[in-house]
């Protein structure tokens, strides 16, 4: 239940990373694009398919490698219901190839809103007793801002469908400091409250002592990362900002337990754009992202001591 | 530029609302369901399309009472892809039907993630050089927790193709005070902090004196939104809570200035569903949501004093 399935494929592959599938047209190797786009035209459904060729390929590449992946929404959203579907299809595709996924849309609603949104994305839905999972991702993101009517629904749709949501709690960009670093009277800062409250859903334990919600914290803000794993003892965290963000392996170190164990470890652009700096025109791009993929797995194992 | 073109809508047709297609199987009439469903099967497309049959009645028997529109995305993405294309499609029909279109999707994220969501609803793309709008819509709603890195791209957005957006304030929920209300060490709450930051966003007035950025506050909390109007001059309002939620006609006209301009209301069940209490099975849905519609119109204009 909860995170236990990705701790078990982080601890067998000694790998805590999940990578991530951002695609934009500049992102894909040229080849790709152009292929789809000569045979459909300039549309979202062209793109859509070079995305989807793209993602395909990365994944097979790094599959054996890597525990977990995470499509951010935005950029399939984007191409619109072209986009989306090719979304549907990356999720499908990824859980075959036994990956844990991650949806990252980082949706926040109340009530039924929130139970449509949590349902969307990892559970099913039923029409004349015919069931149909729409996405069928292992876990997703969730904004907090609405409080406990928004997180709620949530917890009960991972519960009945043995999932997993991450909150955001403290998040890898400048301007997080802005609200999520301001404190309240109570002396706690809005993202310790946050924390706190999302921690405050409590539940059961999986067999590493992890609760069913997770916490976003970026690895761009070291001594937080630090804080919040001693006071979220039993949150398991998805850590964005390493790499192109500025986190590094140290900084992302932070986020794990004594045991090596309760977080993983976001890369996006660094494994989909390395083929752009071997200089064959993204021929290669399989190789060089699982390069850039045995790299950073390297360097976490040796700083987290995996 | 901005809020200007609803305002001018709800001033010609003299009504402040905004009514949601929130569809779910059971707010639409048995005879539009089961016909999609005996023609394609219990599938999501039989759903999508029975949403957007629904969704075009709607429009039809309102758009020539009420200015604007609002979907609520959680309930098309519950649908996966086909749910979306249903989404795309009902942006355009109440576009073409001159309704001013928010998409009530309550994203928020960083940087070039940010400006993709803001581009997906409000802009358009570009393939060699071929423009397509993936959503079209006029307005979106937004999520501010990620600070300024996540409104600017959306500001930016706006800007370009002379959109608009809304950031959750106070939302209509009970547990929004949970974090919404709690108060920082400088004496204000968390949800006047965001308020301030939106309207620091700045730029330039409408002709009504309204900024591009506007903000989501709850009918449910009179209060609060008395107050917001005071402390938020220049921002446009989007009110949820009024009907089912327990807001008043009274409550939401907290939410208008001295003018009797700068917001709009919300109402999606009572209208959507207004066929359930007249007895027909739902023959009648589009009468029903046109009755419901009249009447909150005149509670409004009374309320209001429009």
């Amino acid at each position: 239940m909860a995170f236990d399935v990705l701790q078990d494929k982080i601890l067998k592959m000694r790998n805590p990373t999940v990578f991530g599938l951002d695609p934009k047209p500049e992102y894909v190797p040229p080849f790709i694009l152009e292929h789809h786009i000569s045979e459909i035209g300039p549309t979202p459904e062209a793109a859509a398919a070079a995305y989807y060729e793209f993602n395909c390929g990365l994944v097979d590449a790094l599959c054996d490698i890597a525990p977990a992946v995470k499509p951010q929404s935005a950029y399939y959203e984007v191409l619109g219901s072209a986009g989306v579907r090719c979304l549907e299809k990356t999720a499908l595709y990824a859980s075959d190839k036994e990956l844990y996924t991650i949806a990252d849309v980082k949706r926040g609603d109340i009530g039924t809103t929130a139970e449509a949104y949590s349902t969307a994305y990892l559970g099913y839905i039923e029409l004349d007793g015919v069931k149909t999972a729409p996405f069928g991702f292992d876990a997703v993101t969730v904004n907090a801002y609405l409080g406990t009517d928004g997180l709620k629904p949530f917890y009960e749709t991972c519960r009945k469908f043995d999932k997993a949501f991450f909150a955001l709690v403290k998040t890898s960009n400048p301007s997080s400091r802005e609200l999520q670093d301001r404190r309240f009277q109570d002396g706690r800062t809005l993202y310790e409250t946050v924390g706190d409250l999302i921690k405050g859903l409590g539940g059961e334990l999986d067999s590493y002592g992890y609760l069913r919600v997770g916490a976003v914290v970026g690895a761009t803000y070291p001594e937080e990362l630090s804080a919040l794993r001693k006071r979220l003892k039993e949150v398991f965290f998805l850590v964005p900002g390493y790499g192109a963000q500025g986190g590094s392996a140290k900084d992302a170190a932070c986020a794990f337990d004594e045991r090596g164990t309760g977080a993983v470890i976001n890369s996006s652009r660094a494994i989909m754009c390395a083929w752009k700096k071997t200089g064959n025109d993204g021929a290669d791009y399989m190789e060089a992202a699982r390069a850039e993929a045995v790299r950073m797995r390297d360097e976490l194992r040796e700083a987290v001591g995996l």
